[in-house]
């Protein structure tokens, strides 16, 4: 295993320590694993709190801050945090308008965040959940019940953390959330596995010219395996799976993520594919993100996410955010 | 070789497309691979242009914009642009206050500037150049004569451009970037190789264990191989060549950039270390960047890269940026 790390012991709290220190804006709990916004709880303000496994980096930690997420709880790689994490992070942004759960569908996540949820609400804390499955290649998965949750979950962050931010209630905030869950779809492809460093060997074995259709970000299989193919034709293969499930029509937003291992002129290569088949289906790409946004350790590969968008998720994206990941506007 | 690619051929003006598709902010002439600001030339201002062979990115096409680049030139894969090409990136941002080159110091790529200054200079156009050779790693190299140019040129690009954006004369601009990188070292570490695509194969071999230290940007040799080590020490051996170069003393501007491959989580976990080690040697980190700045395809590796700050550096550090890979404070 070649990996850049002291230990597979501490190389989140050791990333978390790298994260605080080139990031003041950000106030990190190491020892609990907590990353908040500098100068929480807001009063007033509706707090955004998500969270998952770590290895997924940017998603959640670089995405705190100003415009987007109050906290975020960080577990071990590919491991869900703990409910006292989510507490603890539940506690430091409440600003007495209660918090948001951003949740990826994954078992031991939801459980999790149920139970966080369970715990503050013994508080006093208001808390809603919105939890994200956008992914269209597998219905169930060897770490979920039903759909995945993927890309969409930069999407959901960025909007409700901009609706948030102008002061909107819970009610409203949970709402929105889910409207941009139920707008977006997603599709993966790895062209190499991961290895969890406390694992030691790659999650999976692929061949020479063999690639993963339909991979989810802990390198769960997909739908299946088939030789490497021109990016053209990888693209359409996840579009298509996208388009089968709901139109590409109309006015979109795309994110084309590197995996992790991907170079940005793949992914530049790949978003120009990605454009061509949208154009052809009816889609026109309002917006669209290019870049490593979430991914999965150091697998190479891609995840594309589209989601349908209208006047005010514009509005809300095009929102000043000022985050680690995600910076623009102020 | 795996790659999410149409043709070996068509890699660097497919990925053209799409960068332009992307960034309406970004002029493309694919054709001739030139990538300006829209709106360019803009009168009265010095322009700032640079290139040299794709597979950096996001240098230096992604550093194209308000206060930074005017106009990049990207050759083909670790191929540097022809001086057709920078005389036509020269034409499109001349705004009557003469043109800085910023050449990174690699034969093909000064050659061919200090053609194109030649033949922008027959045209009436005022030239200055900067060549950035910042890696203390080699003293020569397959591609190089004297010091390799690697990190510096990302805080040379954003600095002048922001010289630039206030209005200052060619001299004043072209000053300051061979201030900055007089001021900076850097040095790179690789745990894998990467293959260009019209090669086909690896551009080196490297053992299970094995490491290179002190790799160029185009994977050519670096100082020598050894193996796998944690983090820190591999942080210490990059200092430790920097800081025989130069005291790391004082108040500094630090970039830990992932070569390609790294994922983001290895980045904040070897920045950690390297704010570790810099603080131990009178180091002060004022300023720093920590992600996929200059990079070499799928490789997986980092480059450590040190500027020594003034308070006026600093002043043109934090200066509004708008481009594709770095953006504030507008």
């Amino acid at each position: 295993m070649k990996k850049l790390i002291n230990s597979p012991e501490t190389v989140v709290t050791d990333a978390l320590e790298g994260l605080a220190a080139a990031h003041p804006s950000l106030s990190v709990d190491v020892a609990n694993k907590v990353i908040t916004r500098a100068g929480a709880p807001r009063p007033g303000k509706v707090g955004l709190v998500s969270g998952g496994g770590s290895g997924h980096e940017p998603l959640h930690g670089g995405f705190v801050g100003y415009g987007m997420l109050d906290a975020a709880c960080p577990g071990e790689v590919f491991t869900s945090p703990v409910p006292d994490q989510m507490l603890a992070a539940t506690r430091a942004v409440n600003g007495g308008a209660g918090v948001l759960y951003v949740v990826k569908n994954y078992t031991g996540d939801v459980l999790n965040f149920q139970m966080a949820a369970e715990l503050a609400g013994d508080e006093g804390i208001e808390i809603a959940q919105v939890v994200v499955n956008d992914d269209v290649a597998v219905q169930d998965s060897l770490y979920t019940a039903g759909r995945r949750g993927t890309g969409a979950t930069v999407f959901v962050e960025k909007i409700a953390g901009a609706l948030a931010e102008e002061g909107a209630d819970l009610a409203t905030v949970a709402a929105v959330a889910r409207l941009v869950n139920e707008r977006s779809r997603s599709f993966g492809v790895a062209l190499s596995p991961c290895t969890i460093p406390a694992a030691g060997k790659p999650t999976f074995e692929l061949g020479e010219g063999e690639i993963e259709l339909g991979i989810g970000i802990h390198g769960e299989p997909g739908r299946t395996r088939g030789p490497l193919a021109p990016a053209a034709e990888l693209t359409a293969v996840a579009l298509d799976a996208i388009q089968g499930d709901l139109s590409v029509a109309g006015d979109l937003m795309v994110m084309v993520s590197g995996m992790g291992g991907t170079p940005l002129i793949e992914l530049y290569l790949l978003y120009n594919e990605v454009r061509a088949y949208l154009n052809a289906h009816g889609g026109r790409i309002a917006r669209n993100l290019v870049g490593n946004y979430i991914t999965s350790l150091e697998m190479r590969g891609f995840l594309i996410t589209v989601c349908h968008l209208t006047d005010d998720l514009i509005r809300l994206w095009d929102a000043p955010v000022e985050t680690p990941a995600l910076r623009w506007g102020r």
